[in-house]
């Protein structure tokens, strides 16, 4: 049997999801993490409706990818004018990707109330963008917009939309549940008719009003669909599009069909959970296959049950996705993970070492506080080495104080006075910064230096604050994940204080000190 | 056709989900919602496991209910023991409901390996459990835990296990996807084959763990079953049941099915946020029907689109499930968003007004910044009423001053000193905080009450922070959303700037004047 095709909306469809907004650097980003997956086709935006997109375009196609293809997505010509007078089409075309999507109407009620042009201009729309792209050297995959409202509404005319595609050189169907309201058994009889009837590739587009978006794109896969559209995170319109983690994990697993690369699932979890944290929308913990909840096991006959046989509770095993158990009433969660970091610092740990049940133990007790290590590798490591005596400060803090004004009138807003010792000797500096932070940064890097030059080469890269159960208002807990490089390498370290400046202040240090551990491991390998 | 019946386990598999956790009160509330939605049986707990669960079942059964029955939870007895000698068979007969559920086991797998019992003796175990409780005069209803896993290693013996419940007197079969991973086909022919076979009803129990638990229930009833379980947001064991309120309103919708009560649907969006509520569990905005962004319309051709004709990207209205439209304001969005908003400040508004296209500059402007109003409504009423003339200020800064210091055993670590001026009258005061936003908050508000005492009510409840293009590291722009509220409304102001402390100055300052505006509009109604 033919493998699915992928096509990833996030950029576009997935940023008509409320509360996302991609600058041109996250999107890059994305590209990238879509293309490491395994994903066929990356609809990266709508270069018509959005000029921005331009910008982006011109920088992707820089990009060298493995697997993925761009496309760009636009909407046919508007009423009576040529293809080549279309602004929206001159933008598809100067967006240069080798694929185009087009979404034109196949219900009635959009073309005589929303569009308001005739039944027939309507269909020689699509014909004529299809055609016009083709004729311009791209490949045009076409994407029938509220096809199964537009059948039930009227079906002959939802077929003629398809046959106008088909027709002008399309080479993929793609049938929209634009508005996420249909049930599987019209998807299923609906994708196995426009098969039949046209003879080409018929793909699948669902939203998840229903609650059913997986649903019906694995029954039109059923039906005989290869082409399936979603993000991979679920972001979209309202309540988002078809989980595309889900969907490919299904297909794979379930369905026993082709799709991504043949290394792609386990890197599903990892993946997943980078293209939300571009987002940087909160990680839905339930999510199929992907949630921290997906495996976790708290009921107590679950418990013994999984320990026996794991798939007594398990339909998939975890690591098949990338994920990992969790026990969550009982000391062993965790244990493994935590024993195979060890075995980096102690190569002689093993599961019976009292240190790793005491880096287990301290976990939880950073986790309870709001702590998170997932994203924060540098952080995990010194925890561990403190645990493991495999650790020395390499300063002592004084003291340090913010000051914050307003007005500024052109000034830096904050400055920020820092008091350290190295070793006995004392080193105090002052500096300015745009916010409390980055002054905060700029003094302590200002006193470190003279100590340790090689901090020159240092230097933050990302900053992300999130504000945990956040309902105690601007008291609440705030959870600060810096990453930082000097060149060779990046890493991420996370602080967590009911006060934002302590919180950046607790993540800045761990990353001066895993910066100075890494630069003595390589000068003088016997430190450890 | 006949109804189909809900059950639901909010209460009982719902309380095995991750962060969930009941007490009494928590439960007898539930009890209470979802009786007021009209739900047939609530599966309130297992008082074998769990002894709390009596004290609860004895209080319960004091609580008048219009519609729902209740029912407890339990496992068929253990081996090699009389049903009157079993404890957790006499707890479930403690409960005192007129309903009880028991589950059993259908997958030999689980029997061999987990139970270690003989085949044979789990039918018996499962037999002697349903007709000992049938004697005792309950109303049996008979889970048959792992059912399609069951069918799939041995469907003999899963039929087998269903046929030993029929025969002892349980008046419904529920076919249960404990592990969550069937596809639908395989529940829909199950389903048909279980009905045949025992002319009993049948029911669907379906977990979440591949994005599948509400297809899967909607297919079993398509198949002809006509009794559901499930939660009604969707708690449950690992990624959850069967999200009750989508099924629902499915049901009634989509299949036009008599489920719940007649006046149900319009309370759903209300009592599934109580449930919540009282769960003390985030809602999920996503949520097909009931998330607020269920019908939350941002790309500019659907906003368009849904002011011509709502079903055009609506597949039922917001009203039917007791949810309403939300048109949101941002870069993809267009004029028609604008003027539906700024006719409730100004009336006569219309789409040509210059007032209208001046909002529209400069709201691309201010997203240029980093803004975004989608969720900060009362920032966007504010920069409307500025363009329209229809704002002044209720106060003027003189300035603030902000002073933090690492924090010191609990002590807090920031003071701010704020003065500003009413009407040429100055007011200085100053406040701690733990945090600089924190103090910064409680010395404005300190400063103003003597101005406006009605301020007195009002406090902050949410607080977010996001980084925004966040690749300067520390000196990146930061979005600061504030959510307000005085007791009777809620509201949510946004602030950016490089500089988080400004940024939440902002929000702060946008926070306080609509609360001020509203104030003056309630009582002086000639205001604007």
């Amino acid at each position: 049997m033919s493998r699915i095709a992928v096509l990833d909306s996030t950029l576009r469809d997935g940023a008509q999801g409320e509360g996302i907004s991609f600058s041109v650097t996250d999107k890059l980003n994305i590209v990238r993490a879509l293309d490491e997956l395994g994903v066929d086709l990356i609809e990266a935006g709508n270069p018509g409706s959005n000029p921005k997109d331009l910008d982006f375009f011109r920088e992707a196609s820089a990009l060298e990818l493995r697997h993925a293809t761009l496309a760009a997505f636009g909407s046919t010509r508007r009423r009576d004018i040529a293809c080549e007078d279309d602004e929206g089409l001159r933008s598809l075309l100067g967006a240069s990707t080798p694929v185009v999507v087009i979404f034109g109407k196949s219900w009635d009620l959009h073309v005589k109330q929303v569009l308001k042009v005739s039944l027939d201009e309507n269909l020689a729309m699509i014909r004529d963008t299809v055609a016009f792209l083709k004729a311009a050297g791209r490949r045009v995959i076409y994407d029938a917009e509220h096809f199964f409202d537009g059948y039930a509404a009227d079906g002959e005319y939802a077929f003629a939309s398809l046959r106008a595609a088909a027709s002008a050189g399309a080479e993929c169907l793609v049938l929209c549940d634009t508005n996420g309201g249909s049930l599987p058994e019209r998807v299923g009889e609906l994708t196995a008719r426009a098969l039949k009837e046209f003879g080409l590739p018929v793909g699948i587009h669902a939203h998840n009003d229903s609650g059913l978006a997986v649903a019906n794109s694995l029954t039109a896969v059923r039906a005989g669909a290869t082409h399936v559209q979603g993000t991979l995170v679920g972001f979209g319109e309202r309540c988002g599009n078809a989980n595309l983690s889900t969907l490919a994990a299904n297909i794979s697993f379930k369905m026993g069909r082709d799709c991504l690369q043949p290394d792609s699932l386990p890197k599903l979890s990892r993946i997943t959970r980078l293209v939300a944290e571009i987002a940087n929308v909160n990680f839905d913990e339930s999510m199929p296959y992907l949630g921290l909840k997906a495996f976790a096991h708290k009921a107590g006959m679950h418990v013994d049950a999984v320990l026996k046989v794991t798939q007594s509770f398990e339909h998939v095993s975890p690591e098949s996705v990338g994920n990992s158990r969790r026990i969550l009433a009982s000391e062993v969660g965790g244990r493994s993970v935590v024993l195979e970091r060890m075995k980096r610092i102690d190569p002689s740990a093993t599961k019976e070492s009292p240190v790793v049940a005491q880096v287990v133990k301290r976990l939880k007790e950073m986790e309870r506080l709001g702590y998170q290590f997932e994203g924060a590798d540098a952080s995990l490591e010194l925890l561990m080495r403190k645990a493991a005596g495999k650790y020395k400060p390499f300063f002592e803090l004084g003291h340090y104080r913010i000051l914050g004004e307003q007005p500024t009138e052109g000034k830096l807003s904050s400055q920020a006075l820092v008091k350290i010792r190295v070793e006995g000797e004392e080193s105090i500096s002052g500096a300015e910064g745009d916010g409390p932070v980055h002054a905060l940064d700029v003094a302590l890097r200002k006193a470190l230096e003279k100590f340790y030059p090689s901090l020159g080469a240092m230097r933050l890269t990302d900053f992300k604050v999130r504000v945990l159960d956040s309902h105690d208002a601007s008291a609440a807990t705030v959870r600060v994940l810096i990453e930082s490089t000097d060149g060779d390498s990046a890493w991420t370290t996370v602080g967590v204080s009911t006060d934002i400046i302590e919180a950046s202040w607790i993540a800045l240090v761990d990353s001066i000190e895993y910066k100075l551990i890494g630069d003595i491991e390589r000068r003088y390998k016997p430190y450890l």
